[in-house]
């Protein structure tokens, strides 16, 4: 079992092989996201294309260093993108992310086709507490695509997803990563009460939990993007307490992260 | 008739209500506002969802508070969705806000979705004095998506539309309130020159109206949410006069909002 | 030959009848860029309108004042949509702009549908350095969509491209013009090394191009719009020195830009 500080300096690892490498990170995101989730994987040292039709999926999945897919505006064509472009990851071991916004028994397209995307086995899910836990087999009554949930009450399911995937984040409060490199569950600490008061934190979080993953294992890159959300989140915090300004810092910090900052600030637990 | 003094109390529950309750609000709206609208419905309370695609449309709309439509940029998928969540809000008494962006003789396809619209009855129909001017019925040219005409000038024709709904709001330099609920039209005055300036500011106008239309009666949920946004944007220009720090305080004061500041800076008229 | 003092003051022209005319301009943009082009568009004096369905397209293109099309994140009916308006400003000698974001042998579809739009002899064709070289015939490899070339070494080959289109602006560390108006290469400095940090500058810069055509030549057109934004990014640069903070400022700046500052801040050399 790793020690903290050897986690935190895998992390340190990771950032810097995003900044060297800055991959290609092909984005099938929300239309709420999209503008957003390009800018935050800019800022923390991707390099983002939202590449989402059916027409040019495959081939561009092929070169990209990692596919993050987001499900929460579906239309006909991007769904079809999304199968195309999960099925090239896996053939081409491609690492991937799937984010299934709003899993649950209301929303049943999108949980089809989240169903069909397991097959070609995420390298990484990352969701909010209720989806998570609706995709582990609960039955769970979410509120829209926010959460009813808390994070800390489900974890434990999560262990049921690692039959589809390597790793599995669940953000809330308190951030929990459940993964089969490692027995623990890390817990990871920081952010802020505002992050969820700014719409597509979560999605932005999947995105850059992608993008880690071009550069790092499963679980080090869901440690790594969630440590940078946190720590950026609370830096940004201590300079503007409200959601306009804060945002704003929040794009700052997640751009002025260095190895300095993550040895300051990190919260971790090993469960 | 009401006093200024009553309607602003009701607004000020209103507004308590809308904290309390943070009411789910499907948003069906274009890709230019789509984020915005996000951010400004969580920011004044509420809890937005951006489902818009036809397969999840009614089930999702059942479980709403309220339902926002802004046909802005339709696409076919989303034309048949908004049709969709618009009887299903009908059919169980859900209030809904039509937002008809562009509503005239050149965009054709739009106004005639907006007609097909208008027969599922919308709660409160919002929009320029150009937009609300044609749907009354008259020959307008706007400017692309753009009023040329005043809301001063309209808000009587805007009668005619009570046909149709039981709240008509046209945003302006000043904004006129016209109900079934009233008979004097209330005119909201406040906010700033620079608000047409920054784009989708009325398309979220449109969805926090629907927002409070969750948790008050349409004229009261209309002058709620034209006073949460005319003092914000008031208070918004005091801080910062260029547009893209101005949209961020902008962002920052409808967060802001209470009791006091309504108290303090509201200015209405009962015409 | 112009000299640059002749070249500034057309471009000191061409701004005063932006501001004056705020002329429509039609934009077909991609998913992440849209709502940032529309205030960038507002901010800098235009009147954008994100009409992009193919039934409304034909009627919209013929009373707007330029046309930006810009094939980022198409789908099939926004392809539809362009095709139709683009054929329109040719036949009503509307002027429009091409921006082919990401073309290239790995990005087919929207590549044929850039070689269709070429039929229809766009004003002004902008793109960054890598796809410059591919539509000029070149075999190039981009990352995503981000170039892997500098604009100074393909700016020759653009001369080629002139059989399609009266103008080529091609972005970068510096910006290089060449049209069939100046037998000059027209190189823009300035802006700053954060702009390509944030998303959707490039196709901000091409749907501001396309405002520019409204009221200017299109070589001047060109100029005014590289130059608009270089400066902004400079003086933006000047206060606020990372991603998120830069970025509010840049729109800003973009929006109080006049005579005093282009006179005092241009930098522009004739090759």
């Amino acid at each position: 079992m790793s020690s903290k500080q050897q986690l935190i300096d895998q992390v340190i690892q990771a950032w810097h092989a995003l900044q060297q490498k800055t991959p290609l990170i092909q984005c099938m995101t929300n239309s709420v996201a999209n503008n957003y989730v390009a800018n935050i994987l800019l800022a923390a040292g991707a390099s983002p294309a939202m590449i989402d039709n059916p027409y040019e999926a495959e081939e561009f999945t092929k070169i990209s260093a990692a596919l993050s897919i987001n499900v929460g505006t579906p239309t006909t064509e991007q769904t079809q993108a999304m199968l195309i472009s999960a099925q090239t990851a896996q053939q081409h071991q491609i690492p991937w992310v799937l984010d299934p916004v709003g899993y649950g028994p209301i929303l049943k397209w999108r949980s089809e086709t989240v169903d069909q995307l397991l097959q070609y086995h995420p390298t990484i899910i990352r969701g909010n507490a209720s989806e998570i836990s609706a995709l582990a087999g609960n039955h769970v009554q979410s509120k829209g695509v926010d959460s009813t949930l808390n994070s800390q009450d489900v974890y434990e399911q999560a262990r049921r997803l690692l039959q589809h995937t390597d790793c599995v984040a669940i953000s809330g409060v308190s951030d929990y990563i459940i993964s089969k490199q490692f027995d623990m569950v890390i817990q990871v600490n920081g952010g802020c009460h505002l992050q969820p008061k700014i719409t597509a934190t979560g999605c932005a979080l999947g995105a850059l939990t992608a993008a880690y993953s071009a550069v790092a294992s499963p679980a080090i890159a869901a440690l790594a993007s969630h440590l940078h959300f946190a720590i950026a989140g609370k830096l940004a915090y201590d300079q503007a307490q409200t959601v306009g300004s804060f945002n704003i810092m929040f794009l700052d910090y997640l751009h002025m992260l260095d190895d300095n900052l993550i040895h300051q600030y990190y919260s971790i637990d090993c469960l």
